[in-house]
């Protein structure tokens, strides 16, 4: 069985490998047939060497090339759907429909596209022109990218294909992916698509490169190398928080995302008025997926009356009834049973689920636990251990003031959310100020800046598992749950600027001037910021 | 004689003191009189605990009332600038006037009346309302900011009344100022007024506080501490990069302003066209304030000629004829001795200058070194050690693929400037494309887009100490000069993003929002990108 190659320099060439790997199909456990190389360090040095000069190639490479590329590799992406699923089914165990075929694929698609708009538009940029002092700045690429992709979305977030690959390229960089270890076929097909879509469209040869996997220590040299310009990683956060020692101590950024329990705060009132359906919201955001999403709602906060038992005993009545899908791998299966001993210990009982399911594959029974409030404000640290997977902590609270507590010893997390009443069941109207249950307005009021602070997307009578790609939608938050909090991973056009330096021309003759900094308007709609203003105008007009 | 009182929790009061220290009178190298204490970790743990709480306090008041408070305290500035300026002259010997008092005392009071009316206006939070899916985001003030402020800007840097602080304040967040040891008397007048302008317009009592000095260790407990937002650091390397360690690790932004040397290539075609001018405005550019700027022009890339040999000449004339203003200090005196026997171990020779000066006070003699292009390329590290002082090293380069070369082992810098031929030295339109000394313009295409990734401001035909306060300016750039090359700390609004987060409102209820994401407008001009499009209209219209 020959070795997979990995994509440097233009090139799928045998890797220069330091041992060698197999995937498993995690509905069965087996392994797959294929072989993928452990890449040592010369392959990291070569696709670096190479992607830096792609880099300074795509510096005079008008936005609309790449702009067709990302096109060109949607309708590529799209052409071999049927291949690129069954392999992601096969390796994930994600079912094929609708979550592949009628989730995922397109919304990697429809990021590429946008991706491509926003490049092409430029507004992302942030033109800024000073026309009295002539000093004027934007946000240009900052070199190539190395993209370190989850396990999760085979698709939407691999390497090859991804959020932060369409953000990286849009900004006008190449890529390095480092395909995730769990599904390498897919990256590998998404890769080859990648690597036409740029040859088709006269993008340089080392505009997007594929190593499957490599050792800690290259992965750490790689992230902190000279000739690198960001990376950006979405996975564990004992990894991660590694990947970030060594990127920092080389003072180049990257971008995490890590962790999140993602609390979900039910007021009293919302129980009262809407309990059973919330208990539904809750198990399907929950379960679906196998819970394997960065926004799982992991951490429940009720505050005791009889309408959280009766919440309660919803939820359990349909984790119980559920049929959990498997795991993405032997490793999820095995740290989601660590993590859940690990909570246990610190206080939590398990009320429904709580123990692996016989058969073949990873499946894991759907699990419920929960904690008293005071337990969980004395343990907060190992009560928030992320358990990746189908299960979710329930935090039993005995008033507001103990909600106020436990969020005070909340860590940064992605999502936030509050469910409060004053929503009728059937739509209507949203309440005007002071229509609601007036005890909810009140608690809300108390608890809503305490978690604000804490989270980066805040939402109302809303389960956090859709991420929509909005301009204004926030896939980010404080540390742990990423390592900055003023970027965001899913978003369009703010995910480019993760991807950017801003650079200032001070008094730089016209002609030498970027086409988007010059008086005239480079077109295509762009807003600039002179002298104040928004406008898509010409400077001076 | 009584050590000087820590301002802590809106309180003047005796520092928890681990030690003291004095300031000294560079002019004459004398103590002064004052004691200062050095705060051990319980004046620290103080100040976070009132900033934690000021924090959460001014998230509930409006931006106005904090631009009020930025407004008079310029006024308050402006009312005691008498004093201010007398211990500023004697804590650092830089010139009463025109220096401090028409420079940067307006400067200061500028940058706080500009983020008086940034804090107002409000579209630095770029505030995006997606109205279809009900997202809405824009960033919002991040919490505490320590500020570390530098030696060489005892007021429009100083850590209690300089761009940092107008930032970190018109931002949202209560600022820790940690005085620069070398002018505790000046920060301690300033931070009396910031307080007295934070108490007359009702801001809580810890929004400005103030520690004259910490030990390291001390330091570095501070900017990872989980009560603050973020950190300011402007100084020198070898203590941001401890700063930025800790920080780190603690997964808290670090904003820092390293050494730059920041490199001016002068081709041969503006050598032979205005030499004799640019020796005039290199030699004002290096000489001024004794060098002691971040963005001073401490290297000069020359192609050999008989014009270059002219150019030397007139700038060796003029370093010698200069009187060397006094050092910041004794620490500055002795780094400037240091890093030139690094600079001349390296192979650069002395070309005029190179010792202390005799007589009271820290006073060095201009210097200017050389060093040949293949030389500066094989010890490109050690020829970039920062000379922060009245000091220059020239590289004489053989042509301009050993130009290239030299441009490619540049350290991340502030600046770079490129001078190039086709300007009249009489005030003429600027050339148009292909009007110029075609050389020189072959070469700048060669050299600017090397030169470009390297620097953080890219000038033309014009010395880097000039920063203006502009929208469109960029002081920042690469690592090392800076930890992150996507900010500045020059420059309104953009400095203000630095001490925000992204804060996003999926489904939020409409009168739960924030004014600025309501669909009405809240007026003061806010631009805000609504549905792609930026307004200052509502959201609908």
């Amino acid at each position: 069985m020959s070795t997979a190659p990995v994509l440097i320099a233009g090139q799928w060439r045998e890797a220069s490998a330091a041992g060698t790997f197999q995937a498993e199909n995690p509905a069965t456990g087996e392994p797959l047939p294929s072989v993928y190389p452990v890449s040592g360090w010369d392959d990291c040095d070569a696709a670096l060497a190479a992607a830096h000069e792609a880099a300074i190639a795509l510096c005079s490479i008008p936005p609309e090339r790449i702009a067709r590329m990302l096109h060109r590799f949607a309708e590529r992406i799209e052409a071999r759907q049927r291949e690129i699923i069954d392999v992601a089914v096969a390796e994930t165990a994600l079912p094929r429909s609708p979550r592949l075929a009628e989730v995922e694929l397109p919304r990697t698609t429809g990021q590429l596209r946008q991706a491509a708009a926003a490049a092409v538009e430029g507004s992302w940029t942030l033109p800024t022109i000073d026309t009295k002092l002539n000093i004027r700045s934007y946000f240009a690429p900052l070199g190539p990218v190395a993209v370190f992709g989850p396990n999760n979305f085979p698709l939407a977030f691999n390497s090859a294909s991804g959020g932060d690959l369409a953000a990286a390229l849009a900004a006008g960089n190449p890529v390095i992916a480092k395909a995730n270890s769990s599904h390498p076929g897919t990256t590998r097909l998404l890769a080859e698509e990648a690597h036409a879509a740029a040859l088709e469209t006269g993008l340089p040869r080392g505009t997007v490169q594929l190593i499957y996997r490599t050792g800690h220590a290259d992965g750490e040299r790689l992230v902190a190398d000279v000739r690198l310009g960001a990376s950006a990683y979405t996975g564990s956060r004992s990894a991660g928080l590694k990947l970030k020692a060594a990127a920092d101590a080389a003072g180049k950024p990257i971008y995490l995302e890590l962790s999140s329990v993602n609390p979900v705060i039910i007021l009293p009132g919302a129980l009262e008025e809407r309990g059973d359906k919330i208990a539904e919201e809750f198990a399907a955001s929950c379960l679906m997926g196998a819970g394997q999403f960065c926004t799982n709602p992991g951490l429940v906060m009720l505050i005791k009356s009889a309408a959280s038992d009766r919440f309660l005993d919803a939820v359990k009545q349909r984790f119980a009834a559920a049929a959990p899908a498997p795991l993405l791998s032997r490793g999820v299966l095995e740290t989601l049973q660590r993590n859940l001993k690990t909570i246990a210990a610190a206080g939590a009982r398990v009320l429904v689920g709580g123990a692996r399911l016989d058969g073949p594959g990873y499946r894991f029974a759907n699990t419920l636990l929960c904690v008293e409030g005071r337990t969980f404000v004395e343990h907060a640290e190992a009560l928030q251990t992320e358990a990746f997977g189908n299960a979710s902590l329930v935090v039993l609270l005995d008033d507001v003031h103990e909600a106020a507590e436990a969020i005070e010893r909340l860590e940064g997390n992605l999502t936030g959310c509050i469910y409060s009443g004053g929503i009728s069941p059937s739509p209507q109207p949203a309440p005007a100020r002071g229509e609601g249950v007036s005890g909810d307005d009140a608690l809300y009021a108390e608890l809503a800046p305490r978690l604000r602070r804490r989270v980066g997307r805040l939402l109302n009578d809303k389960m956090p598992t859709g991420v929509a790609v909005s301009p204004a939608m926030n896939h980010g938050g404080p540390y742990p749950a990423t390592g900055h909090p003023g970027f965001t991973a899913v978003g369009i056009p703010a995910a480019l600027r993760r991807f950017a330096a801003l650079e200032c021309f001070d008094n730089v003759r016209a002609d030498r001037l970027p086409h988007s900094l010059r008086d005239k308007s480079p077109g295509n709609g762009m807003w600039r910021q002179i002298d104040g203003r928004w406008t898509q105008g010409d400077a001076g007009a």
